[in-house]
């Protein structure tokens, strides 16, 4: 996934809690919910068995900022805090370079 | 972790290969060598099955493009592209904004 810089990444990582109840739904719902979010760009999200990180891209700041005040979302931010993360990390950041590598069709082939 | 704003953020995500030889090894030993790069902040790393997300932190640019150029990483990289990968994207920005959730010790008891 690559966009026109500068776009903004909100980088979420996560240390999970024992008490996992409603997680896996809200998270569900959270991401269908943010790519219907005006100015969203896209999502990477990688989860091991207690930690995680989410990495969501947006056009520019106001957009990421309006994801963060939906109602929704600030019930899931509460949730979030009061029973599935024993910790976590949040950070805004503007992305100014990037670039992809796709490996092409039979390119491992000698 | 939390560090002095702006600093960089080295958003990398990658779709592995069915090819790991020598993958976790190169990784543990590139993990070792950015943390005594000048100019290191931190990293952050999840991997599932098949994809992972590493986020480096540096100080400044110039501190996370001269890891770049170190030539034991320069090798890591180029087996990357030639065996581990299928497809990465990576992303260099500034981080603005962050903070920090911790729990606090027996603050999910009632």
């Amino acid at each position: 996934m690559s966009w026109p810089t500068p776009y903004v990444a909100v980088i979420f990582t996560t240390q999970r809690s024992a008490d996992l109840e409603g997680y896996a739904e809200m998270a569900e719902r959270m991401d269908e919910l943010a790519r219907q979010q005006p100015g969203f760009l896209g999502v990477e999200s990688v989860s091991s068995s207690d930690r995680g990180i989410t990495v969501s891209y947006w056009v520019d700041e106001e957009a990421s900022q309006a994801w963060r005040t939906v109602a929704e979302h600030l019930l899931a931010q509460r949730l979030g805090v009061e029973r599935w993360y024993d910790a976590y990390d949040l950070r805004v950041a503007t992305v100014t370079r990037d670039h992809s590598f796709r490996r092409a069709r039979g390119q491992t082939d000698p």
